[in-house]
């Protein structure tokens, strides 16, 4: 049994696949709707095709019954999620996203930017809207923060991710960043994933607090069955009993996403641990387990920041975090930007 | 040190409040809006008070600096929550919320609302928006479900609950319904939070699978400080190692919440023990240790139901649950409407 | 298939079962040892007996192929363990355990002692070996205490338990104490849990902090395996991710272990919550889901308590707790000894 | 305030230290034993001496009320424990232990010991006393084990490790053996501890599974405490919600007790994990993070073993995994001993 996945195909597409499948002697045994993604159950091979001409043949397929899109059995490789300037998530080079828990002000994000693209960041990271547990802390700079996300990219020319906390700042943010991301409180708000798996843009999609990897591919599910091929799963840390450390970050998910999936993963020790001390290490581990890049909080002033003070790594620190990195990076077989 | 708080109070009540407060000798020092609602910081009293007139004064309060409008402090007593029909939530009479994990048809859900309507239950709980875990399960019968919970209500009278799961759900359901429901893993969904804050219906709020009773209380202060000032909060078990029930239904957390805030808790056995067999012993415990009402799954086929098979009671056990529970309920001071 | 259980049966006994068994048309096809019980795997029936005169026949019999001794479908119905002076746990009166968490001072316990049996405890709960986490740590009066013990059960005539850390302290303590008690540290401690299961002394064993209820109860089979069937579990709470209490109180586990397991259960609260105001709710909680009783922690003066200072009782409040779950146990079908 | 501590210190050497340390103007304030160690509490320096004449000074310490012989405070540099043949933990060189879960019988260990000595293992992991969840699972060859360690050791001229349950088995080991091992069950066996703190030979100490750092550390005291200075920490994973992995590694431990400790610490990848596929992996990720040293079951035929199936490796797949953790643990700055 085969399964070939068109993603956004028309009428026309399905009938013109079935057609040249059965010149190969295939017959089409069934059909299957998966969001806007149509599944056509076969004999003999999987693919994942956005044209039906890239189909290609697998053997002994065996097709998951929980995720699908996200599974390894559906794909031929490994994805890679290309960005503008040659920037690719889950190539050989490592991803390296950098900047501020929030943005707090034009001038602390263009310095911080300054300073983590010279020491290897490709991505900055600048969150606008801010999921906060109590409704009296700094809840984000919101719309205003646009300009500032925008005018950083044209200075710096750095690609930009933010995130997105309701549908609504999906087609709100689009015109400004070049990802979005799906913070862990909102793994499970489906609306926006649904929203998301819109969108043009890929998706960074952190894991819930308590979230097992099984939900975290089904929450993957609900953006790739939407048709957005582009999704970039984030460890950082889960809810355990530890208090010692603000979160566990689970690097057992790594390969065993790894195995499960063709998505890349990247780690998010700042989240992770809690603790500024423990990220340079657990980046050092998170390289070293397979992940596909870094997701690092860095703020000019981390006492002074308006969030995650504990955790946020000056510039210079995050400029040495790279350095100690890039060993473990090639003693893997990766390669990352550095200074 | 006093603290006044007015709900959607505009110019003219503050400064009436302010005026009758001065002709008693007490000076305002102090303004602070949280949401819609004002906290006018005197010496001497604490109220949470619709109309000015309503304030009365208590001594020594410690305004905690968390959570404001939900914590215990900040109230001269229990909050009991006033539905139609002299239906209370937080009164002495227990709140009895019974129905299928999801509408399923019409037939379904007017066979059930009969059967624990019969049984005792005042509040029928029925979800036509269904949060699941894979875009492939069963995601409820959305809109067109409304209609369904409308003439349910016509036809037998029950106050009814369903759940909205984003922001433009609440309009869309506030027609059809008593009561909202915001479901565990939309606890942190905030912007959905803020959005029942500002409806006139009452809010069940669940507890996150792995929140804490500082950021529950902390949800339901977005809430809170919106305007809305019915909220019940609801235990239904939190994620722990254990795997032989489906969550750990924490009682504790009842008297804790009890002891910080003033608003009333009901527990969820139904997806607290994830097993049918369990439920009946747990709603005893919950009605023992305090909670102001239960919420249980009832099916007329528990076998056949689109989603929590393992766990949906069926109309008898249900009946016979009500009945069990009444003495328990009388022996710790509160009545349960039963056959 | 049926399964007869011999305990502590020697080689004639065997063989006289043997014999009256095949005259009843049943032959035997095989025997396992478990410990000193020997298992008759037979057709038709299941049970524990003592005496091989004690056999009865059971339909249907499914031996769960882990616990085994502790299994419900290895027996006839509850086990009743029965101490001296009539006191029973599992049967229809609550039994009540009470007394500080370590033993300070024959003066301390005495008062103690003489508050809670008025009151209505029948077992003092006094430990002289305390497992403390740090080595600098109270740890507690250790073989000095022992004479304590003695001196406050002829005293008072209370039933004494403790608990016994190490392999050697089982006989050691045996003289002085009627039960025997295995903290949760020591759960997995398999030596002494084999020790104990050579003592003629009853065992309160707790659950491990992070036992699944399957640990648990193989916990149990090694104390039963080794020929002593009075084993009285006893839920203390498992480490979640909650730190707002000291441990969360898994009451789930109660009706699980009643639906798995012939054995008594019983509640502490004061560990379970850790915060003496938590102990009432929590106490009537576990007697409405049907446990067959309580351990309270009670110091005449908490505050300068050598260990736990937060969760022990005084006198007076434990008093008061007895008369409060009184209603609670009637309103379930139990009864409850009280002033 | 300084803080002096000399390990098995008798009267005399006391006086003499303290007759010296009043000729450099120091004067002794206070002095507390802490297990055979003797804390002299003075005015500016902290030193571990094992003889006065070891005492050196240090500025500004601060001495953690918890932890105090295992506080990096209370150290002068990093712990290396010293084995025979020149085999450190903790120095440059990571320490490379592996061998079967349980050892079976002479020819499966044999045969282990020359695969994963020739791919470079330095230690020999042997258990003989098997702590198992149920009574009737394969409880290790007990005493009969120990002349299999022995002559292996004689074979292989490997070093040997195994663990002790109980503390009757410290003495009973130690002529056959290099190292104890202290399993996660009985991580606060604290009997067990404090034998184990009156042997000569080092102990790795592994953490339970609900173990804070805190607990983990002062576990390790009770060892230190009664006069064995050569403990190894080993992190083996913790219980969490998560079932994908039998355990959660928490890797954030390590540098967490390196920023606390002088003790060194080793990493278990078989248990941490439960799955075969996610050792290499882990084993990286362990390195990377700053571990000093591994801990690998493996097994000449992994499905054919009697504990541990799913996570042991074969002898060549642990020669894979060595080659690829060399190129890691030289990118970290130490060194490993291959093929």
């Amino acid at each position: 049994m085969m399964t070939v996945l068109l993603r956004n195909a028309d009428e026309k597409s399905i009938s013109r696949l079935s057609g040249s499948l059965g010149k190969k002697g295939l017959k089409i045994v069934g059909m299957e709707k998966m969001g806007k993604t149509h599944a056509l159950i076969e004999t003999g091979a999987i693919s994942i095709a956005t044209q039906p001409q890239d189909v290609e043949l697998a053997a002994e397929p065996k097709c998951s019954k929980q995720f699908r899109l996200a599974s390894r059995e559906m794909s031929l490789g490994d994805t890679v999620v290309k960005l503008n300037g040659g920037v690719e998530v889950g190539g050989r080079q490592l991803a390296l996203i950098a900047g501020p828990c929030s943005v707090e002000s034009e001038e602390q994000l263009l310095q911080t930017a300054i300073e983590v693209q010279k020491a290897g960041a490709q991505i900055l990271r600048g969150s606008v809207f801010k999921p906060r547990t109590s409704p009296y802390d700094f809840q984000g700079l919101g719309v205003e923060g646009l300009s500032i996300l925008e005018s950083i990219r044209e200075e710096t020319g750095m690609l930009i991710e933010t995130e997105v906390m309701e549908p609504s700042h999906v087609k709100l943010v689009e015109p400004f960043v070049d990802m979005l991301r799906i913070g862990s409180r909102n793994m499970q708000n489906f609306e926006l994933l649904r929203e998301a798996g819109r969108s043009e843009k890929p998706v960074i999609l952190k894991r819930g607090l308590s979230a097992t990897v099984n939900e975290f591919l089904l929450a993957a599910e609900y953006i790739l069955s939407e048709g957005n091929p582009n999704v970039i799963l984030c460890e950082r840390g889960i809810r355990t009993f530890m208090t010692e450390t603000r979160n566990t970050l689970d690097l057992n998910c790594v390969p065993l996403i790894k195995a499960l999936s063709h998505l890349p993963v990247i780690v998010d020790p700042s989240h992770g641990t809690g603790k500024a001390d423990l990220v340079l290490p657990m980046s050092k581990a998170g390289i070293a387990v397979g992940a596909d890049g870094l997701m690092i909080e860095v703020h000019p002033n981390p006492k002074a920041a308006l969030s995650d003070n504990a955790q946020q790594l000056t510039p210079s620190q995050f400029a040495d975090l790279v350095k100690k990195c890039v060993p473990v990076a090639n003693a893997v077989g990766r390669t990352m930007r550095s200074e």
